[in-house]
This record gives structure tokens, C-alpha cells and sequence, in this order.
């Protein structure tokens, strides 16, 4: 017999197996690289900003001749002119001299600060300055944001719209990022038809490759196909040893018979498959089987729907971060107060739908095969597998599907 | 003068003025709906489940018979057969009878609760029961789950992969979704060049039109198209005027120069548009632009990127939800120790950019147009505008972009 695994027994083997899935890398442009995986770190080859720059609107001036600048002793400057927005200064600034810079413009050669507007007075061609300036003050120099060879984004990094920005303010017009993760997501069951199809008493529409598949988009996998399988074993095996020809994961939810829970250990032991988790102390979703095949990843879902969403969510984006090589997430949280007692096994860590709103808490409780439950649910609480529960009053964290 | 506005005083007028936005609605396959809003109630038009299911693998049976049964004292039935996965049971079950029924199998004629096999002996064509059921143990009802005429979706709801679940469970094939709300990103300014260009001396590259469409698109609107346009005031208010034309938003972020600034509100002018927001006590971000035209929302960014960001940050999902009639959301977040101390200005608000990791919380300090810490940031906390900063060692919530 399989020993039934922990929860973090589980993490822990995944990230023991998986986390050299080796990955195709391609080139994709900077500007379509959202939601890719770096492959490679970025290093500058370019300065940012690439010239000293002015951070207020103000006039360039050699700190040194302002430092008894106030305003019952000013400093009297000849203005020279005014420096553009987005052109180069030909100006060459003296200690005597001064020259008019919009936030953002370029610095005059001589200048090493800017004193604000507001702390001068024009007069026709001369400018009172009213304060002294430090070196540098009110410039950014040249540099100073991002250095030529400095590590901007790490390999592992899933580029946000703000990685695109930094790349963008380089230069860097390509990355070499990791090919997306592709999954064929199959449902089976002799119960299960096609939503389209009008279900005869006996039978039930498909939920599972919808509820599966978007989520495995929406963390940014590909979804390459979604199958209905009824129980029947040489079907069901053809069509996962298919789905290993194109793809890194193939996830299956059994139909919740027990033939098909057997179908899925014959399949792996028929194909060879390194059979490593098969059950889990987890509340919904116990009956969970994970393997290995070709270093490519088979996740068997429990047929249940709530079951299969809440195995999928508990474990799907550990197993992404150790094939992407990505650094382990923290899941942010909402807190709240708990409105109704919540029962849970000892020995198992229990999963709770709840939904929260404003700071409530309502635990949704589900029959087994329910579905509205999972519909209205806009969060989870994890009960401890040494606790027997939560009372009514508790405050407790709230977490979101998919974090 | 304008008066500057609070955060907070914002938000109502953007509530206030956008919560009758007109968005044309249209029919999406429900399978194909995922990130669209709901613009109409959805109602169940059939029960789920459609047939009284077993939830466990057992035997169906009268509970009335079982009421005394035990295993010293087991009750004896005759095993008339097996109820198919799929299929329609044809079994008629009388008081000394009974079925085997798998979990998820149509409960027979007759029967009320169904036995777990665990509680019974199977031999040859007797099943011996030792446990007493109660009525409707282990049986999920007909229609228990979602009954017809249940509200089963609400309007103004986002539908996520739970909600295509439940409806491809009611086999609802359509729902009426409010189109996309569709945004033209504008960046202005001299200064500005396009990413592939390799900018002179006193020009920068184009940053905000990426990181705020990416935002855009990440949040589920539609960017339509980004452009750079130059100081030229006849260009900048013909965009914004085309841009009205095909979109529900503009959004500009504007030059960093004064010029630039004093256009977008002469723009306002003479197109005659509402102007209702010029300034927000926030920090970074305090030039921006909020109008009307046509029921439509004008945003206007400030220039530099970090400022950009924040401010659309705070603002837009608010704007979104609005416009939508979405219900306003509250933000998980993570806590963690300050790792240094943090000055903010009283009386703004304050957006401080932070590293979170695994509950260290490091403040990124950036100058005016800096971008490596926009990078690096995966968060932000929040300090009050009655406050002067936060000492290290304090517990922030850091919050996450986007969410």
C-alpha cells in the first residue's frame, strides 16, 4: 500500500522531482514578454538616465558661487537662456552664469546643480538666487538609476508590466524567456458529457476541464487541449501517453468511480511512470495521485469538483515555481471574523470555502458534488490538521484561488 | 484655483459621476466568458443535481429497514443488482431489497438513503447491513444543489472559472456580458522617443504607455492603441478627441514640462469637458488630471513613471468597478517588518514602493524618475497623510499592484 502524504510532503517531493523539467527557451520581444519567465538574467548595457538630468524646473548653477545665497543677500546671475525639453544644452555655464532647466532636462556643462524656481526671481537678463544649493542637488546624474552591467531582473523573474518598463527604459529590445508550460486537461467518468449536451437522468454535464483549464490560463500556463473520457482503460491510456507527446503536464479528474481511480495507477504502471504521491492528508481532495513520466508531470485530481479546485490550487503554482525555477511565493490574505463554527478532521489540513466580504467571514458548506458552493466562494480558510475546528468569532486569514 | 483633493474625496466623485457610464452589453458563450461582467442576473433554468444522486459507493436502501440494525444484529436484503455510473437506474427497491449504487449514481426507485459499503457484507445475493441510515443519508436531493428560478449569479459579477463551472453545470450555453471597457494610452512630451529608437542627449524612451497598458490589459480592459505625441498642443487634442471617439477611457500621463501640464487642462477647455479632479493629496502623483467628456473618464497621469503607476494603481480599479457596477473590492495583502524607517509628508498620503520577502518589508527609495525600484517593488505600503513616517521594525500590510 501508498503511504498517504502530509501536505508539505508532498511540496517538498515536487520540488525534489520537478525542479529540473527541462524547458525550451525562445526569444520574445521585450514588449510582448508579459507574463513569460526570464530565462537568462538582464544585465544594462546602457546608462539610465544616459545624461544628468534635472528633477524640478529650476536654473543650473555651480553650487560653490550659491552657498551665501539668501534672501536678504542674494546671488545675482547672467541668464543665458532656457535648455529644451528632449534636446542636448550647448550652454557651457560659468560661476557667473545661469541657465533655465524644465524637470527633466539635460544639465548645462559647468552646472552641477539646480536651485527651483520658486527660490529665484527673473530680471530681464539676470536671476536672483534666494537659497544655496548642495553638489548635485535637484539633478539626477547620469547613471545613477541603472549602471552599464548592472543586474537589472533575475533568471526565474515572471515579467510584470513593470520588468517591461526597466527593459523598455534600456533599450532592451529581446529576451530569452522559457516556453510556457503546456497541459492537456482531461475529465472521465462514463457519467460525464459535454456541456453542450442535454445530460439524461444518470449522467452530469462536464465541469472539471472548465474550472481546471481557465485556472491554469489564468497563472499563465497553455491549455493545449481539453478531453472527455469515458471509462475505458485503453482510451484513457492512449490519450494521457498522447498528451506526453506535446506536452509538460497532463492533469486528470477521475470520474468518481473506483474504476477509474484504478485506471489511472494501472495507466502509470503500464507506461512506467514514477508513481510518487497517491493520496493526500488533504480536506477535500484525499484521493490525489501524482507522477512522474519522461520528466514530465501527471496530476490526477479527485472527480469532485470542489475536490479537483482545491487539490489544483493547493499544489499547481508550487509546481509551476519549481519547473520555472521561481523563487516560492507568499500568499497574500484578506483577515476576518468567522461567522459560523467550522468542523474539520483531525489528521487532515481541511481546505474551507468561505466568502468573505467587509471583514465577514461565511463558511460555505458543501455536499459532496455540490457546485453553487464553489460558485459563490471568493476565498478559502485552512484549518490545521491538528485542530478539530474554528469557532464562530475566530479571526482567521482568507485566501484567494490562485494567488 | 482648483482644490487639491483627498484620496478618499476622489474616489466618491468618481463614483459619484461614472456609475452610469453606458456600456453596451452582447451574448458570450458562457465557456468563453471568463474575465467579462455579467449585465444581467443569471437564473438557474434547471435543478443540479437533475436526478437524486448517491454521494458515496453503497447500497440504496429503505431507511425505515435499517433503523435497528447493527452488526451483532444486521438486517438481511436481497442484492438485486448494480446501478450503472451514467446510467438511469431501472431498480425498483422494495423494503427487503436493495442496490449497489457507486458515488455519483442515480439513487433507485424506492430507495431513500444508501448504506457505505464499508457498513455492509456482500454474499451472494444478500447484503448484510450493519448500520442503521437516516432518511436521505448519503443521497444528494434533486435540485439540493441549484434548484430552477435560483439567482444563481449576480449581475456586475466578474466571471471567473467557478462561475463558467456552475454554469456549464446548469448547461446556460450564453450570458450577457457588458463589453470590454476600451482605453487609448497616451504618453506626451518632448522629450519622448520610442523604445526601439536610441534616444539623444536630453530625450528618454517611452515607459508609461507600456506599463500602464500592460496594467490595462491586466486588469481585463482593452487598450486600443498607445501613442507618444510630442509638445504639439492641435496633435495632443486631436488624439484626445479621436480617442474619445472609440474609447470609454483616455488616459494620458503627461510630460514632465509645465507646458505640457497647462495643455492637458486647455484641452479640457475647449473641448468643454468636466473637470473634476485637478490634484490629489498623494504621494507620489500629486499633478493629476481626472475629467468627463461625454459620460466618458479622462485620466490624466503624471509624467514621471513611478508617479504614473501609482496613481493608476490607486485609482483605476475603483474607476473599473464603477463603471461597471461592480461590488468594491477590498486588498489582500502580506505583513511584515519595516526594515528601515520611511518619511512621508503629512497631509498626503504617501505610497511607499517595497521589496516583500518572506516577512521583511524593504522600503525602495527612489528620486523623481527613477526606475530600477519600480522594478524591484512588488508591493507598497500605505502611510497616512496625519502621519510623518514609520520607524523600522514596525508592522506594515504591504499590498500588491494590480490586485
Amino acid at each position: 500500500m501508498f503511504k498517504v502524504r502530509t501536505i508539505d510532503e508532498t511540496i517538498e517531493l515536487i520540488g525534489e522531482k520537478f525542479s529540473n523539467m527541462y524547458l525550451e527557451v525562445f526569444q520574445v520581444e521585450s514588449v510582448n514578454s508579459y507574463g513569460f519567465i526570464l530565462a537568462k538574467d538582464i544585465y544594462a548595457t546602457e546608462n539610465v538616465p544616459h545624461f544628468n538630468r534635472s528633477t524640478v524646473d529650476g536654473y543650473a548653477v555651480s553650487h560653490s558661487v550659491t552657498q551665501l545665497a539668501s534672501s536678504s543677500i542674494p546671488v545675482v546671475l547672467k541668464n543665458l537662456g532656457e535648455v529644451l525639453m528632449g534636446e542636448e544644452s550647448k550652454f557651457q555655464v560659468s560661476d557667473e552664469e545661469t541657465v533655465y532647466v524644465p524637470t527633466g532636462g539635460h544639465l548645462p556643462s559647468g552646472a552641477d546643480s539646480v536651485v527651483m524656481v520658486e527660490n529665484t526671481e527673473l530680471l530681464k537678463d539676470e536671476v536672483i538666487v534666494n537659497n544655496p544649493t548642495s553638489k548635485w542637488e535637484n539633478v539626477l546624474l547620469k547613471g545613477s538609476d541603472i549602471s552599464t552591467d548592472d543586474l537589472v531582473l533575475k533568471k526565474g523573474t515572471m515579467i510584470n508590466e513593470r520588468h517591461i518598463g526597466v527593459l523598455t527604459a534600456l533599450g532592451v529590445k529581446e529576451v530569452t524567456v522559457y516556453k510556457k508550460i503546456k497541459c492537456l486537461v482531461i475529465s472521465t467518468g462514463d457519467e460525464i458529457v459535454r456541456p453542450h449536451e442535454a445530460p439524461k437522468v444518470g449522467e452530469i454535464r462536464d465541469i472539471n476541464t472548465y474550472t481546471v483549464s481557465k485556472y491554469l490560463e489564468n497563472i499563465g500556463l497553455i491549455v493545449t487541449d481539453t478531453l472527455v473520457i469515458k471509462d475505458d482503460f485503453l482510451k484513457y491510456k492512449k490519450a494521457i501517453l498522447d498528451g506526453f507527446n506535446s506536452n509538460d503536464i497532463v492533469i486528470t479528474s477521475g470520474g468518481s468511480s473506483v474504476g477509474t481511480k484504478d485506471y489511472t495507477i494501472k495507466v502509470m504502471n503500464e507506461i512506467n511512470a514514477e508513481l510518487l504521491v497517491h493520496g493526500i492528508n488533504i480536506k477535500p481532495g484525499k484521493p490525489t495521485i501524482i507522477a512522474r513520466y519522461n520528466n514530465k508531470l501527471f496530476f490526477g485530481l479527485p472527480g469532485q469538483p470542489t475536490s479537483a479546485y482545491v487539490v489544483l490550487n493547493t499544489f499547481i503554482n508550487d509546481m509551476v515555481s519549481y519547473i520555472y525555477g521561481m523563487k516560492k511565493r507568499d500568499l497574500p490574505y484578506y483577515e476576518g471574523e468567522l461567522k459560523m463554527n467550522v468542523h474539520s478532521a483531525r489528521g487532515r489540513r481541511t481546505y474551507q470555502l468561505v466568502e468573505y466580504n467587509n471583514g465577514k467571514v461565511i463558511p460555505l458548506f458543501t455536499k459532496s458534488g455540490m457546485m453553487l458552493a464553489l460558485s459563490k466562494a471568493n476565498g478559502y480558510i485552512v484549518i490545521s490538521e491538528f485542530s478539530e475546528g474554528l469557532v464562530a468569532g475566530t479571526n482567521v486569514k482568507v485566501y484567494r484561488f490562485g494567488d
